[in-house]
């Protein structure tokens, strides 16, 4: 049964769809409009119809469905994929104790919130008052609050968790925080960035290595989508070609 | 603390690393044997020498790593990039309910059961006898089997699952089990399958189409590493550049 | 020395640059106009200026930027990328003889013919004629009419040549062809060609296995670029992700 | 009529395939010997059999077929595909004057003779005797000894050439030729580069930019093999995932 404030996406077609939460008001689609109060007490995987009679099926999105359409960004957030692949290397589960920083949207504060649920938590830094209240609000609209401790301040003066299990650092500089990290993170344990340029990437790279890290990688991620139909099958012709450089590095006790 | 029967990572360089478990028997590296009896009460992040003074360190194995190196294959098994995939866009978390057939070597099992820890549980379908055992000897290898649950019986006659949140497919024909899928699965969420041929591929599509399933996606994922050395940073040179076509759909009420 | 008629490349920078014709029209950038007429007499690798004195460079364009950019489209084209591996495994050089089908806009048929002049031939098939007439105007503004022969007709009653070096098969339906595709070309030597859909692609293999044709192969090709900026290099966010599956087989003599 | 010296692609199948010369030897294959004696006096696309009755094809080959592996390597050599992709950037065809260094194995030069001829010409500077004598006898076996001039001296006082139409510099520091080619090099046209590393290509585009080149661009380029089997079709599972960054610019006047 669909709830006040869940997300849902009213799905018609693939390129008639909408993220939309159950609630007050009305919502205007391509083909009518419909009353998002009448969505409470629905099923996932019914219809339901516009006022001109068009057909949506009611579907129960997928976390990064929510945070691609329904979070709202004051920052570039990071793509499904990459988070994807960095919380799979990451080696974190339910019960895991994570750092972030910065939060920016919050985005990959979600997936790493859904990653350690519910017994563990994640602990995400950001400076910017702005961004720290929109990414608030966003990881309330996902569910995730109870999961997360969002700390509006700067990393300089090293965090204040102690023992974590892996550490994020989606900032641009992620060597200026090597020293608050080392202090932070558990030996053995994982740390990871994404940066977009081949610069950072290697700046940080070469950091990582003069600082005793090891096990360090770095991957480009792409996903291409194909469209299939009877008898013309084809990949699409436009993809996202760089997101950003995936970058992980373990801890070491250093004499 | 390491304990008995733990999976240690032991690193010395990207060309000198292996898994093993800490455990009785003595280990071969290139450059000495060490003891595996002595890897237990040690700590990760630790420095660990062979019998010829060769320096390791003990790291903490991500999933990933104990399912690519520690697993031991009767099957082609998945790859972590495409799992992790699978797993962002199947809207599962701790606590869900899972179903997949065929369980074959155990890795997508592996990574469905540690999304879903400690509440969730995988029920996992595997005609093979042989596979069958494999597969649980690999998951209780990885400390998963209080999250799964193997069964060694074929899938034609229907699940003995209902109302689960999520359906990994992962058998050459996954057209043939869409009458059990329907009967399994929420409405209104999703199965996903991974398959080697654009044929395959095809024709799972148009089954999908025909049977009324809806937001049906197919993604090829790659993942190319970045080698970066002071100077002398580039791509490497070769890659996989094909493991399979990642499918998903999701189930609505058809009337 | 510029002369009438000559296709310039105006470059002032990576998003303001222009391709024209000396010629007799005033022509509008997006920073001042400029009088085409004066381009004549002029040398490449100079400074030309607008009337709110804006400095652009006269560059000497390629064939590819011509046809990219200088050439009418009645259809879609092939991209240079995929024309220039074609030529490359084509085996053909100055003085080859070379037979295509469609000439569409006349792309291919343009790269075809440069690289077999100036004393090869192409002899182009296109049976619509508003497409050949367009052709044969873009194959005129490039230079390139002596070196070509475009036919506004079928070819379903077989190519009017024999004994050539080479044949591009540039339609939807190339195993329609085979007959007097196998005619016309010399054995030992290629046909290529380009589908878009993995389905034509399967059903031109299939067809060409079957009819005896050997050495057959299929790539698909991509170009990503890179920007390098101090200190902020990195690849570009979107590129092309599919322009057609590049089909190629060697004749040879079946008994 | 295949030639004394002429080059034959023996064909069975993509496994069992040898490039040859007509010449005097006994040749051995995995399925028996032949005559390479005979191979004289044949026609291209015919049968030939082993002492054992195995059936071969006897194809043309294309000149990439000829560098790739009939060259003897010396050096690190270019990839057609890359190869391709630059001739078709550089605006040369039949009659262009070309300047090229280091010369290494020739297959660049050789990719080069074969869009300039049979008018045109490519000067090829290679300070390495071993290099220069090898890269001699692989295009005298190419058979494009005519339309190159090599070298073996060092370009350091700069090129004996004026007023070229393409500048292809395959040096690990083409940057330190900037001066020599610009003195070369027509105005208004191109020169391009192939480079192994971000480090190299980031360095080469700021020098370009700083001595005021043009219309500066740097692609990565892949190909993918498809193998189309009846309803088994899929892309192959390893790729060449970096070859190198290819490097244009244009010359202006620089007052």
């Amino acid at each position: 049964m669909i709830k006040e404030g869940e997300w849902v996406l009213l799905w018609r077609n693939s390129r008639s769809n909408y993220l939309v939460k159950a609630g007050k008001n009305r919502f205007n689609t391509d083909c009518g409009y419909l009353d998002l109060e009448q969505l409470k007490g629905r099923e996932f995987g019914r219809e339901f119809f516009t006022h001109t009679k068009n057909k949506f099926y009611l579907l129960k999105p997928s976390l990064e469905c929510v945070v691609m359409r329904g979070f709202k960004r004051r920052t570039q957030i990071i793509y499904p994929k990459d988070a994807a692949f960095i919380i799979s290397k990451a080696g974190i589960f339910s019960g895991s104790r994570v750092l972030e920083t910065g939060t920016g949207s919050g985005a990959m504060t979600a997936f790493l919130a859904a990653a350690v649920m519910p017994e563990g938590k994640v602990y995400s830094y950001e400076r910017n008052p702005d961004f720290y209240a929109n990414a608030c609000n966003n990881l309330a609209s996902a569910g995730l609050l109870d999961y997360v401790v969002i700390k509006n301040k700067e990393v300089k003066q090293g965090f204040d968790e102690e023992a974590v299990d892996f550490v994020m650092l989606d900032i641009p500089a992620p060597w200026e925080l090597l020293g608050p990290v080392c202090r932070a993170l558990k030996k053995g344990r994982k740390l990871a960035s994404i940066l977009p340029t081949v610069n950072q990437a290697e700046r940080f790279v070469l950091d990582l290595e003069a600082k005793g890290f090891v096990n360090i990688e770095v991957f480009e991620l792409w996903a291409r989508r194909m469209l299939f139909r009877q008898g013309r099958s084809r990949p699409e012709q436009l993809m996202h070609s760089h997101t950003g450089y995936l970058i992980f590095a373990a801890k070491v006790f250093v004499s």
